[in-house]
């Protein structure tokens, strides 16, 4: 997939040691806005705006719309494509991915309009927005694989292995899809975390491989409500993260049924829910 | 201020180290909903629900309102407080702050409104939306302060010290507001860091202090495009990170003549924009 800009960008730095400064060339992970748009029906509709990493976009967007509850498989997307209008600006023409459906109309987008924007009376008090907050019509998750500790202790290394972009920038989020015997099959970096977890789930569905029930996530920073929020939605049992959960990325997991461990660096790790999946010997 | 729930939670976790299991009682960051909502001439409306920690809310929602240009003075607040109707859930009463407003009418927000949902025709292709991701009418940043490199390297260890929630939880983004001498003023925590620094300009706005132009923030991870919104629309001429700018935040930081300082840690740090304030000896 052609991109205008890369996922990285020179540039000129200062760096200051023992109180003395020198000049280097540096790299910088590009941060860029992603506008994603749905098109039916011959009318089109913007439905966010994601400051993002250039690079997989379109599994981006595939990924967070299928998130939303906006698409649900690989067969209802007519076509996903950069806008190619001659009015947009050059420079923003690969910072707008199209996504067709195969629908006579627009859908109704009542749930995203309701995280992002409401208008209420005081007598609805935002119940409406804060509900909006809910897991949409998800089941609870298959069983799904066992794994042992030496499995889980392993990942981290793995996924370190194939960030290049934080090798080079020293400042981008990953993360990485396993299945059960510990084989990284997908990994994508991001500037935001929950892009990164889009990134993943839009591969996913664009290769047919979803629901993802066979399948770990590792995530390379924290896991909060959102992130839970999306690798529930993609039927993965088994969430890591190399940092700490927050207390509704627990509770998302507790509910749902996922296994979740964080602070999984060096020789230990902490299970926060689901931890009939871990097998000791 | 009053919070339903604190910023920490209580769970029982297990750890998980040498191949043993051992049962342990730990602090998860807390992370609710807060839904904020502006009110004038009789009217309500909701401008944005953001996933925080508790704790600061009032500030929080005043530090967004600034950010985002709908409150520009500590003058143009009525009143902030809790939503207090009784239809509302009383789980969700402390996730809701109304903030009122000096004025007889709403505002139009339509800054607010392109940032997160935009209908348009594929003739204007989105650049409505693009274009909202700038900062709002801002001048360039005052010449502002001079820190020496010993200064900034001392920064890092003044905030750790203070990081009350992360001593718990092993997983909060912090935020400090420090003078010109390297004095911490304000610091605040939250699983959003953009929520963090939200706060320290919320604080500074409700007493008074803005716009800060004497003085340095430093965040507790990385810099992107939005935190440099805030913290240049605050007024703040430096700002420093433990971890890594975006592309986007360095460019926002030369565009209005910000000091950009990443890596500070241990004893040396990049300095990405603005290194005229950085004095050697």
């Amino acid at each position: 997939m052609a991109v205008r800009v890369g996922s990285k960008v020179r540039a000129r730095v200062t760096i200051v040691e023992q109180g003395r400064a020198r000049k280097r060339l540096d790299h910088l992970t590009t941060e860029e806005p992603l506008e994603i748009r749905l098109q039916a029906g011959g009318q089109t509709k913007t439905v966010a705006v994601t400051m993002r990493t250039p690079g997989a976009d379109f599994e981006l967007a595939a990924g967070f719309l299928y998130g939303e509850g906006i698409l649900s498989e690989r067969g209802g997307i007519h076509h996903i494509s950069y806008c190619v209008d001659p009015a947009v600006d050059p420079e923003q023409r690969y910072n707008i991915v199209n996504v067709g459906l195969h629908l006579p109309d627009l859908p109704e987008l009542t749930t995203l309009e309701r995280h992002f924007y409401t208008t209420s009376a005081c007598g609805i008090c935002g119940k409406a927005s804060l509900e909006a907050i809910e897991i949409r019509g998800c089941p609870r998750l298959s069983p799904g694989p066992e794994v042992s500790p030496a499995l889980l202790l392993g990942l981290p290394e793995k996924l370190r292995q194939e960030q290049r972009l934080f090798d080079a920038t020293g400042g981008i989020h990953a993360a990485g899809l396993f299945n059960a015997e510990g084989d990284l099959l997908c990994l994508r970096e991001d500037v935001g975390r929950h892009n990164a977890v889009d990134k993943v789930v839009g591969w996913a569905l664009l290769n047919h491989t979803l629901p993802l029930s066979h399948c770990l996530l590792l995530v390379s920073g924290r896991t909060s409500y959102e992130i839970l929020q999306k690798t529930t939605v993609a039927g993965i049992p088994i969430v890591c993260a190399i940092s700490a959960p927050s207390h509704l990325a627990v509770d998302v997991a507790q509910k749902f049924g996922a296994t979740l461990v964080g602070f999984l660096r060096g020789e230990r790790f902490i299970i926060y829910a689901g931890e009939e999946r871990v097998q000791f010997d």
